[in-house]
């Protein structure tokens, strides 16, 4: 196999280690940044895999320059999805976002096991390709990650929720409390202040970054948060119920999963669809096979899903007309 | 000294015990609540010093049933403080609130050092004798804990941003992602969500409670994020502004502090209007004395400040007009 790794930083360069020493793939590493190539073993234009990992900024520009340089699957690893899917009109591209090394920069962290049990996020559309779609999620499972597949509107919007909104409300707290104690130091009030804060402030240039790159979907979710504020009911009922959220939020995944295999037709949008179909239902598939048919006007797509969805599965593929088993 | 506690659960518990082994007090407990007594040597009637440690809900009627029934200093240990201290129109009671205990209740949890070296605000207002405000705050350092003297109402605003409003906050950014996501389990996207709603949906009973006891300063806050959450800065610039602010909230105070003397005339209210002074001011006062003249028209405070704020403290006072050395 072979793996091309444009723009070589931390993630960039733990997906070049990775494929390297777990799958043997020949790896070549541009960065298009930083004006200098590490090629080793096969060129650009060969790639099986490009997986771009330049700055938010120049994604669509190197993206392009993937698309139209090589013949194989591009893909990116960018913390936003929904703009850049948006405007990458191709079959061969399918974004991607890993929730592994956002905080620390830099090439020279760079490891083999960056992604392991890391959630990987795969926002294909209807036009994406059934077989550049499996062979994108085995390639990231095989690197150790575990693949997610869901629409990037979806994406931006969970993002926006349980990754951004707690920032944004973390500095409005600080804010508020700073303004109310007019430069006092904070009265010894137990650790709620201190844990609910415990981001505000961080990381200035990478979060200015991520708060631009995702302001549509984030300005949404603060919508969202100024129309719960202003309805609020602040009693030991909401407190409870919140409670009972909180535990189901962080509920752990089961482990065990089986497998199941839905005949579909060679027609393009069909894989990507059944994926985003279960990942939009919460089902997550943490492998996926494809084998066409003898004669190529159908196929069998394998996907290992949790054993506590295999019935909910089992019933959204089979609204879709689509054969299971 | 006769002290008398009304309510003996966690904290007037601890009050008796801190007063009886570390003052040699002789102290009398009573229950309304539970309607049994623990008579210890004296009665009620007699006390100096009346702390009532009732339910929030009944803090009103038992303070003015100890200011009608002793002749001593009547204080609470409520924790809010704007509407009972206006409710409440008499020169000997001071309102409290030790920041101690507040999350696990019962007397049977009660100790001697429950209070070392816990801020316990105080009250006062313009009515208020300078000689029980003197008394009081000498006793509360004596249990161990560290006075802070602070306006009723700005206590109830710095309860509601540094305390109360990161737990609505909590909820809301709980139930915004519970909804963002459907009834899934949150994605592994590092610790801030966590952070964030770490004391989400707590103690459903108690915190009902607080929400409605602190309603109105609460609600101020809460508007006040709702119109910064209309105008938000979602920036670079913002973040390292938010860091600098966090940064001086969770600065420690310093150590060392220095007496300030300061004469005084005869006159209700005076040392109050000092200490609250102070108080607005972010000074605070870790110990205080007052000696009367010979001639009882005046007398003199000794104020205890931290030594970094001890010429700001000196130049408030003096524009008071009185004399400071």
């Amino acid at each position: 196999m072979r793996i091309a790794v444009l723009g070589v930083g931390l993630i960039g360069g733990s997906v070049a280690l990775a494929a390297r020493r777990r799958l043997g793939a020949h790896v070549s590493g541009v960065d298009p940044v930083l004006d200098h190539s590490v090629v080793d073993g096969v060129g650009f234009a060969d790639a099986d895999i490009v997986v771009v990992a330049t700055p938010v900024d120049t994604l669509e520009q190197e993206v392009r320059r993937a698309l139209s340089e090589t013949r194989g699957i591009v893909t990116d690893v960018g913390s936003v999805k929904r703009a850049l899917v948006a405007a990458i009109d191709d079959e061969r591209f399918i974004g991607g976002h890993p929730l592994a090394g956002a905080e620390t920069g830099g090439v020279e962290h760079a490891r083999e096991d960056l992604f392991d049990d890391a959630t990987w996020y795969l926002t294909p559309t209807a036009k994406t390709s059934g077989v550049a779609l499996e062979k994108l999620h085995r390639f990231i499972t095989a690197i150790g990650a575990r693949p997610a597949v869901i629409d990037a509107a979806d994406h931006d919007r969970v993002m926006a929720a349980v990754s951004h909104l707690p920032h944004v409300l973390a500095n409005v707290l600080v804010e508020q409390a700073s303004q109310v104690l007019g430069g006092e130091i904070l009265p010894p009030v137990g650790p709620s202040f201190r844990d609910a804060t415990r981001v505000a402030g961080a990381s200035p240039e990478l979060w200015g970054q991520i708060y631009a790159a995702n302001a549509e979907a984030l300005g949404e979710q603060i919508d969202a948060v100024i129309a719960r504020l202003q309805h609020l009911r602040l009693d030991g009922a909401w407190q409870a119920d919140v409670a009972a959220m909180r535990a189901r939020l962080l509920a752990e995944a089961t482990g065990a999963t089986q497998e199941l295999r839905v005949s579909v037709p060679n027609q393009p949008g069909v894989v990507a669809d059944l994926a985003l179909t279960l990942g939009r239902a919460g089902i997550n598939i943490s492998d996926m096979s494809l084998a066409p048919s003898p004669d190529a006007a159908s196929g069998v797509v394998g996907l290992w899903v949790p054993e506590s969805d295999l019935d909910r599965a089992r019933e959204l593929i089979a609204q879709k007309g689509l054969a299971v088993s």
